[in-house]
């Protein structure tokens, strides 16, 4: 969503182009479907708790994104406590890391926009979960996380509560803290 | 959570150990205590809009685990068109991976706890996002997911309904379809 300029002329702070961030908000300002993303990824069941999800192409600005030229990959198992072998982060576990990567990503380019700098972000999110819930042994325990905590630790002029003001514009914080509509459809052969 | 027992009496569907997995339902049902489960993950900032977590230990079973040697690593970055440099997936993508994952370790999971025989599971998810959230431009726009879908092909002589049913315990449906409390933290050096 970025035109050329002279790099002479680009503003740059916390690593982020902030040149490229003003033109891409007027060029969603004068053309809203560019703001438009479908995101996918392709995932296939191996066996027990393992499983593997490729992520390459996505669609965004009206057009499909074709820059990489590899997909991740990732892999997700769950540890022998529950009866995997730990071939990668479970599941709940990714989780944590979309929002915490999320989060941070936001306060980074949020901060750009207003002329905030900041020199580090380290955080540590953890979600407490019954697992009680998973196993259908109760009504009343959810199957996900009961409540996810992220401490952040920022070296930055800027207060704590502007700081995480621009954090929660994240994505990912939208979709886990509020309600989102998922369809599952299930084909068999 | 397992018990030792003669391998002879085991009994495996799925790749899981059915055997273990109805102790572990039997050892939860005689103390609660056991399944409470606290993840965790680790995230620092690189630059612009990449990041990296590590995420090892957890707590469960009343114990810290300690079966991993080496903590999983995984980096998040943006595409260009989005003004990052394709590090590593974006974060709403992880949240499609980790949801994608779950859903399938859950199906076949539960599936093998009611003796269903599965052998082969793929998905595909996908979501779709309006970028003017992010960016700030529409208090009408919400900042993640308007919607996800997840296409499932699945091997197997159960019904498609049966199979939706169960994946739907999964734990990070559950996080992604409901709300959850996420308290965010700053504190600055």
């Amino acid at each position: 969503m970025t035109t050329q300029a002279n790099t002479q002329d680009r503003k740059c702070t916390n690593g982020v182009d902030v040149t490229a961030l003003f033109e891409t908000i007027d060029a969603v300002k004068n053309d809203t479907g560019l703001a438009e993303f479908r995101f996918r990824a392709s995932n296939q069941w191996i066996d027990a708790g393992h499983n593997r999800s490729t992520i390459q192409g996505f669609h965004g600005c009206r057009a499909e994104d074709t820059t990489r030229s590899e997909p991740f990959v990732f892999d997700a198992d769950e540890p022998p406590v529950l009866l995997g072998q730990d071939a990668g982060a479970n599941p709940v576990e990714y989780v944590l890391h979309a929002l915490a990567a999320c989060l941070t990503t936001t306060m980074a380019y949020h901060a750009a926009a207003r002329g905030i700098e900041i020199e580090a972000i380290d955080s540590q999110p953890e979600g407490d979960l019954d697992l009680r819930g998973f196993l259908g042994l109760s009504d009343e325990v959810r199957k996900g996380y009961r409540e996810i905590r992220v401490n952040f630790r920022v070296k930055s002029t800027a207060s704590p509560s502007t700081l995480s003001e621009l954090a929660k514009f994240s994505p990912v914080y939208d979709i886990v803290s509020n309600s989102l509509p998922v369809e599952v459809r299930v084909e068999t052969y």
